[in-house]
Order: structure tokens, then sequence, then C-alpha cells
């Protein structure tokens, strides 16, 4: 079988993640990576082609995948650009923060033809994903409530939070995601409580770093949002679904299954660190699938009106925050 | 040591429930019961007296302590009266559910320079005083959140729900008291969402049965308490209380600590099915500590005004649900 | 209905603990204590009767039910003594160390037509009741493997040792009855494993503080108790049992549901302290069962035979580890 | 950095593992594979040569590591062969049945100077090398017991049984070289009980399916293994240490982290099913460590006498189940 080719615009972090697992995965052929402002001395291993000019990748006709891990202004742009040289592409997400920006990138991916698929890797996670069955094979029953908990071991810098378009654009927008993933709903009302408890610096850029939002479902359940920048004992990520059947529920991830008895009491370690290290499977399955849906020439599993419904979500939110009271998502 | 006299008014479930108790407690003698509707054939045992009239129990100077177990609209009125005989007084919860009255009443305890002590049992659960410790003892460091999950096993019928006030008032007023117990802090505003997807019967009745309300706190906390009418596998109460030195979590006892695998996977059985069996030492303990009080003339660990605030936020999270807005809870 | 009239032989700890659980049983009239060594200022309250000599319980025809609550040296005798009386006994384990001695109070007892039930209260756990259940229930299937984990928090006195028969007789035989109860099967063989690894002074007492024993069952099942006399984190009491349609295991009992995460891991409260705590409701609920056998005219739930062979796999578990062998238990 | 070069000699199941693990190791060329039996149409990919004699892999000076996959009865000659050669190796376990003949391979491969490595997988496995870190930490204190259990999810056809040297040289062989690296400590005695509970089949081949073996330590320690060749929820295998400071324990991997609690009661799913699932981390770490003992000339973390030791506790294991008396493990 022919390998896909694929070119990676963007050699920051996440970037790299996708790299590495793109150059072990079966079938697949990383052929370039661009970024303007990185020096590509160590990494990527040769033969893969390097340079600064996103041009190397969306050019060369021989590259048929595209992955945007560039910063989130340059997505909706490099997208429209790989869509229109007849190339899938994977956005990380938000593919724009202003909805019509988005809508106008997802006219022309259609317009093109080519699959594009948006980053929520967290639908990937072996646990998420089984808390879904638990939904669709009936056992939770009607969805009456969702729960996300999900706190952030160490808060960013006021610097990242004062261009990442808020705490509900950047990162209880994965928690939306999640919900309308797990209850297959659409948010139709938010409401949005908000505190700066842990920096002050995140406060005065504008934010918050503590925020519970109450999101109205349009197939009638009440899902509740739970974030917080800072977990001093790491990654929390639970969820928790409850209906007429019952309950799914979904711990945390821990690096191993030890527990210390003493006199102190029963001990075991701090939950995964960070997304990294607690989302790794979900990176490499989520890239699996962006693959399969092009060889089999079917729609990616996470499509362009999730990452738009995402960013609405969000936008609901912050306006909920500014202005003390619910808001009714744009389009519901 | 001479014991401390009773008398229980009504003698429902939960008058029932408080007289067993007091008749294998040391130091206590039930002297009598009242209930205007009970018949008294099987219960108390000789030689507790009993009649219908709550004059047995008020007029009879031999009686020290009073525990008031009737219907809600009656505890106002007995507690004032009981008091004005100078007897101290267990109330069940509500007082009332109109600030004014409870005001009144609360203004003639304090004439009469009697014990007040409101049935929050849940406060005297090993459980949640061992979270409530974790916050003491500084492990959660300053509180950035409070997540309460309170759901029933089973919904009551249109009948009862029409004349309770309403699922914040009725149920919910317990995690109202929790949040204030676990965070020493008071409840300023309340957002209220709620939906009826267990009885179409409730709603009906002018109540939701699921419900998901935001507290934000004076100390700039959040609180977010999430009530079902319905667990098909139990009474679910669990809380957690998060801070910037970490998280306190409970959660639910269950009658045995076995697990049982099989072909279909791990399986342990449900948690406690009720009040009765979740909070059976609570219940006695709530008590304790209310004799306690009387012996060493100290002040009630669940006073007056822990019945007041209670009612307060439950009135300001009715009137957030009607008017789908957040609402500062009265006086605060 | 009329009381049961009972009579307790030996105010030590465990005395007291059964007394003052009859003191709070319905049904139940607790007449009088005796203990040659104590003074019984303070306990049992009035109007119980006191004094040093059985005779007080054992020659009152009123009393029907005695509890040997005596030094294990004079159960055998007490037991008969009261079997001739005509009273139902409830003897604490062991009857005896000698099996000649425990056939002939046996006999004696069986003679007498009363009730004997010896004291092995933790078939009336919670927990090991479940367990038992799913193996009745068939959930385990059959038997192949039984595992007991029984850990004392505190290592007894040398002195107290040197009297106790030895840990196989003091410590195991609860986790011989243990197996016996769980699976229903009888102890062909037996090999004992002894360390002294806790107290020197243990090992100069001419015992171990460190146990493991393996038992070959009469159904083909391996049963293994795994003995220490001090666990730092407080007792360790869990049990497994294994078989072809699965495994059924119980974890210890915690005074608490919560666990706190801070940046030093995942924290939660040791299990609860001693047998006192540990097995609280097993105390009530063997009594219980007693009563309820009298009343309904029935055989107890433990008998004389359970309390004999117990005794016969604790002298094998002895003979084996002086002689460092497998052993068979007399009489299979 | 040149990669180390590498052969595989026997690509059955667990030499394919290594196979696929190799391919995707940074700093690691696989050159060639072999096996009489086997050909090669679809795996390794190339340019990887493949064949039937062994003389591909053992004559190309280019090829500097050698992993022997090979069955049992080859282990020995071929890394003898290897070694001289001046291959380092790395030997799946048991390097041979015979203490004789692994010590003339020892002593060869001594003689050569290359590194050798027996595979015993689980040393590397994340969750017991946080148990042996809790012991070097000192939190478990000195060691009294040491309890594993290890349960195989199928029992394997009684023509594998046959050949296969016996439950403890096949199967219980892992869990000697693992109380051997959680202790640091060497075993003295062993005492095996054992029955053929599952398959009749499996006793007529001469083995048991279920075995209770007890392991007096150098140390002092008491260990208990306990083996079933069919645990139908799947692989089974944990361990717990306990000691003077306390406990470690290590509790069974899981897919994911759900509990679906419903009408008939809590449930999560079953443990991964079988030791490729199970240990899949572990198979790369130990090549990983192979691999970087070479690099850094240094001994490997499981050397030959840790493929000796085992050996020699297994043959005691079925000396012992033979002749039903406790038999001391030779040369200690």
């Amino acid at each position: 079988m022919k390998p896909i080719t694929v070119g990676i615009l963007g050699a920051g972090r996440i970037g790299q993640v996708h790299g590495n697992n793109l150059l072990r995965m079966a079938g697949i052929e990383l052929k370039a990576v661009t970024d303007p402002y990185v020096d590509f001395a160590s990494w990527p291993p040769a033969p893969v082609a390097t340079g600064k000019d996103p041009g190397l990748i969306l050019d060369d006709d021989a590259i048929e995948a595209v992955l945007v891990c560039s910063p989130t202004p340059t997505h909706a742009d490099l997208t429209e650009r790989a869509a229109k040289m007849g190339k899938h592409v994977f956005c990380e997400k938000p593919i724009d923060l202003d909805p019509v920006r988005i809508r106008r990138t997802l006219a022309v991916v259609e317009e093109c033809g080519v699959n594009l698929q948006v980053g929520f890797n967290r639908r990937f996670d072996p646990t998420f994903a089984r808390v879904r069955r638990a939904v669709t094979d009936g056992d939770v029953g009607e969805i009456h409530l969702i729960k996300i908990t999900s706190r952030d071991p160490e808060a960013p810098p006021a610097d990242y939070v004062r261009d990442s378009g808020g705490i509900f654009l950047d990162m209880t927008i994965h928690d939306f995601d999640m919900v309308r993933y797990l209850t297959g709903s659409e948010v139709e009302e938010v409401y949005a409580a908000g505190a700066v408890l842990i920096d002050p610096a995140i406060g005065e850029a504008g934010d918050v770093d503590t925020a519970v939002t109450t999101l109205k479902m349009t197939n009638g359940a009440i899902a509740v949002i739970e974030n917080s920048r800072q977990a001093v004992y790491g990654y929390d990520q639970r969820v928790e679904v409850f209906g007429s059947g019952g309950s799914a529920e979904a711990g945390n991830e821990t690096p191993n299954r030890v527990t210390v008895s003493s006199l102190d009491g029963v001990r075991s370690d701090k939950p995964l660190y960070f997304f990294l290290e607690r989302y790794q499977a979900s990176f490499v399955a989520e890239l699996e699938s962006f693959f399969a849906s092009i060889r089999d020439d079917e729609p990616t599993p996470v499509g362009g009106m999730d990452g738009l419904m995402s960013v609405l979500v969000g936008l609901a939110a912050s306006k909920s925050l500014a202005e003390n009271r619910p808001v009714q998502v744009e389009g519901t």
C-alpha cells in the first residue's frame, strides 16, 4: 500500500508531538515540516525536509495531507490554502476565534472537496470513548446531567492568557466539545461564573482562572463544566454522564496502580501530569482516524462543524461571564 | 448524672427515627411523643407517654428539651411555644419557608434564652466531617471550588412536591447548608438551571426534578450543586472541596467492600439506599451534639442563623430558576 | 413478647462489648454479670446484678442464656455447667485448646439439649457475608483458591503470647473458621511457615509473629492465610475467593470515604483500627443470631463442630510449623 | 550516533513483538530475523533480511546484538554461539531447564566478555517498578511478607504443557524472579501445593493448573505466590510487599477508568487481557535497558545469575510438589 504523504505546518510543541507520532506510524510518510520561527537543528530526523516557508509543503503536489499546528491566528488561512491545493487538512483547535471566519474557511474546504479534521483529541481517549459507549449502548438511558471536571496542573503565564481568547476559548473549548461528543446534542444556552483566585496577573490580562459553566442542551439535559487553571496535584480530567438508566463516570489516569499504606495513611501517586502524558494515546488515535478517513474516502470523525460549534459556545460563555446572565448560543 | 428529659412533637418517619435513637442513648429519658394524626398502637414502647395534643409535652415542666418533627408549616409555631416554656428546641429543617417568620422565631428563641438546633444532620456525617477537617487542617488551602452531587434514589410523588416549597427548599437546602459548613463562608449570589426530566407530574406541580445551581461565595469561591430526584442506582451523595493546596473528595458509602470479578467485568454493590441508611450515624450524632450543648450550656453547632441562611439561598435559587438570571441572596 | 433473660460470665473487654450490645437490644434482658477479678464499680448499669461467683448466674433458674466470656481455660467447664442447668450457651472461641476436652463438652451440650454458639463473629460481618453470598449465588463457580490477609495493628505482649496457645490457635483460628465458612468445605492438610520478624520476645515465648499457612481442602481447593501481628497502618482484614466463575474479594473498611489530593499524592485514611472498630456490627449480629436460634428453637449458625474443627486445624498448623512439613488434620 | 545493529533468532509471537518494538526504536537497526519454521511472507518489512539459517545473523560481523526468541531447548546453544561471535545477547527466559547447562552457558558468556540479559520483562513494568521503589525508598521498612497473585486468562493446551517444564518453570518462574527483584533477597526453601482444577488434560500431561507456593527468603521474609492457569475475568497480576513500615501493593491495570452505575450495581471493565496487553510497555523498556547497557558498557539489569536462580527455585518447587514437603533451593 502506498503511504500517505504528509506535511506539518508549525513545529512547536504540538507539531513535534504529531511529527514524532507520524514517524512511527505504518503507512505514513512525513515529507516536510515548516515553521518560520524554528531552526530545525535537531528535529525532525532526515530525510524529512524542513524550511521556514509553508510553500515548501503547500506547493508540493506530492503531499496529500497537511497538519496545521501553527499559532491560532494562522489556522484559517493555512487551512484554506491547503484545501485549495487539494490537500486534506488536520487543523488544531480552534480554527479561528471568529465564527464568520470559520464559516468562510469551512465553505472553502467544502468547495475543494477535501477532508477536514479538527484536533479535539480527547474524543479519542480510551476512557472518554468508553463513557461515550456507555451512552450509545443505552447504559445511561436518557441523558439528564453531564459533569466535567477539567483542571490544569499549572496556570499559563499572563502573556499567554492575553492572546488566548480567554479561558473559555482556550481551555474550556475542549470541554464544550466533550459535552457535545458525549451527548450527541447541541448547546443552547450558557451561563458562566468565573473568578480570579490563582494568579492576579491573569485577572489583569482580562481573564479568569477559575470557572463554572452551566450549559442547557437541546435534548433537555443540563451540563456543568468546572475549570481551574491550577490543580497542584496534577491534571484533573474527569467526566460523568448521568441519566434515567444510571451513570457512567471517568476517573483520572495514574502512572501506576500502586497504593502504599503506612502509619500516615494510604497513599497513591498523583494523576498523570498534563495533556502530553494524559492524552498520549489519543494524539496517535486522532491522526490514525484522520488518515483512515482519507484512505476510505469517508468523512472525518471530528469535522468543521465541530470546530465551529465549540467556538460559538465559547463566545457565549465569554459574553455570559462579562454580562453575568445566561446567553443563547448563536444559531441554536 | 440526671438524664435530660425529652419530648417529641410529631411521630412521622423522622420523629420515629429520632425516638428510637433517643431510647438507646445514655443519659436521655424520652418522656412523651405527640402527634395529632397518629394512633400510637405499637410505638413508642412503654413507659413513654403519647397523645394527640402537643400540650402534653409543652405544658410538662419536667420536660427540658423538645424535638420538633411535625410538618414544616408548624415548625415555627411549635418552636416558639416550646421556647416560651423554657425548653431547648431541636427543630427539623426548614424552620419555615418565609424568612420573616423565621426571623421572628429566632427572636423569640433568643429572648427565651433556650438552645435551638436545626436538623442539618449531614454536618455530623463522618465522611463530610472528614472533608471539613481537611479544610480546617489547611490541606485544601484557600478554597476555590466546591462541588456537590446530591441525587435521591426515587422521586417523591407529585402531591408531596406541591407542598414541599420546591426542590431548592426541600432537597437542595441540605446542600446549601453543606456548602456553608464546608467553606465557613456565605452565599452571595445564586444561579439555578432546572429541568423536568424524570416525572412530568413534578413539572405539572410547578417544580423541577433536575437542577444545577451555581453559588458565588463571599470568600470568592464558586460552588456548584447538582441535583436529581432519581438515581436508579441509589442515593448519590458526594462532595469535593478544591483549593490552592489540593482537593478533598468524599465518595459514596456502600453496604460492603466486596468486588466480584467475572466474565462480565468487575462489579460492586450499589451505594446505601437512601438517607435513613446513609446518614444513620449522623442522626445519632446530631442529637448527641444537641444534648451536649444543653449539658455544657453552650451554643448548638447548627443554630438558628444556619436555618435562616439556607432558606434565603433556597428562595434566591427558586427566583433564579423562575427568572433565568443570577439572583443576589437577601441580606448579603 | 417475653424478653430472653441473659447472664454474662466474664466482664473483661469482650464481656463488656457484648454486655453493652445486649443492653441496647430489643427483647433481651441482661440480668447478671459475674467475674471473679472485677469490682463492678461503674459497669454494668443498674439493675443488672453483679458478683464474683458464676453461681449467681448458673444457679438462677430465671436466666435462660449465658455468654461465656471468661479466660479460655474456663470455657469448657462453664459451658458444661451452664448446659447442665438447661441454659443456652454462647461461648467465646476457642472452647478449649484440647480437642478431647472440646469433644467432651460438645457431648454434654448435646445431652442437655441446649443451643451452643461459638463466637466466630466475623461470619456476621456484612462484607464477609457478601463474599459468602457470591459463593452461594454461584458467582465464583467451583472454588479453586481462597486467600486471607489477616494482620493485627499491634503485637500483643510476650506474656499474653505465652498463654495464648500460639498464633495459630489465638489469631489464625478466626481465619481457619473463615475458610471453612466461605468454602463450606473442611481442611484436610496444613503447611505452615512462620518467622519472628516483629518482636524477639515473641520468639522467646515460643511463638512466631509472621506466618503463611497453606490449607488443602476436602473439595480440592487450596487456601492460603497470611498473618502478621503488626501492620503499622492498622487492622488489615481481607479475603478473596477465586474459582471457575471468577473472584469475590473483600477489601478493608475505612472510617470514611474521603481522598485528599495534594502535591504529595493522593491520600486516604487508614483502615479501622482493630477488631472492636472493624467488627462492631458483627458482634451485635452474632448475638442477634444466637437469640433468634433460641426463640425459633433452631440450631445456631456456628455450632460446636465449628468450634472443634478450627482448633484441630490450629493444632495441625502448630505441628506443621514445629516439624516443617505438611500435616494432616485429625479426623479428616 | 551510530545505531546498534540487531538480529532476532526466532520469529514466533515474542520474536515479532520485540521486532516491532525495535523497528520503532531510535538508535537501533534491525538487520535480520531468522526462523527455521517461518516463511516470512509479510513480516518483517524490508529492508530487514530474513532466512531459515541462524548463521545469517551469527556469522554477520556487522550485527552487534542478538535477541534469542527461539524455543527454550535452543536458548543455551544459540546464546553460546552468539557470545562466541562477540555479540551481546538478550535471551528469553528460561536459558535452559537444566542448571548445569545454564551454568555452562553463563561461563561461555563470561569468557566472551559480552553482555547477557534475560527476558524477565515484568521488572520493567511501571507498576511493579513503583513497588520496588517503595521498598528501596524505605516506605515498606524491613520486609516481612511478599504476596503475588498471578493468574492467566486462559489455560494453555495440554500439548504445550507437556513440553513446558511444568507450571513452576513455565509460569511461576516470572513470579520467582519478581520476588527476588522486589526483595533483593534469595529464595532458600520452597513448599508448593498444587491441584488440577481447571483442565483434567493438564493433569494427564503431568502438571497442575492451580498452585500456592511458599518461599522462605534468606533475609527471613516469607513469600507466597498463588497461580491459576485460568481467571475468566482476564490476566490477574498483583503483588504486595509488606514490612515493618507498611505495605506497597500493586493492583491490576484496566483498559480505562470508567465505572458504570445502574440498577444492577457498579461495574467497571475487566483487567487488560493478557501479557501482550498488560506488559506492552515493559517489553519496550527491557530492550531499551539492554541497549543502554551495551552503549554504556555496563552490566545488564537482569543478568545470567537471575536466569539461573529462578530455574533453581522452579526445580525446587517442582520437587516439593512431587514429594509434598519443603525443599531447599540448590546452592543456598
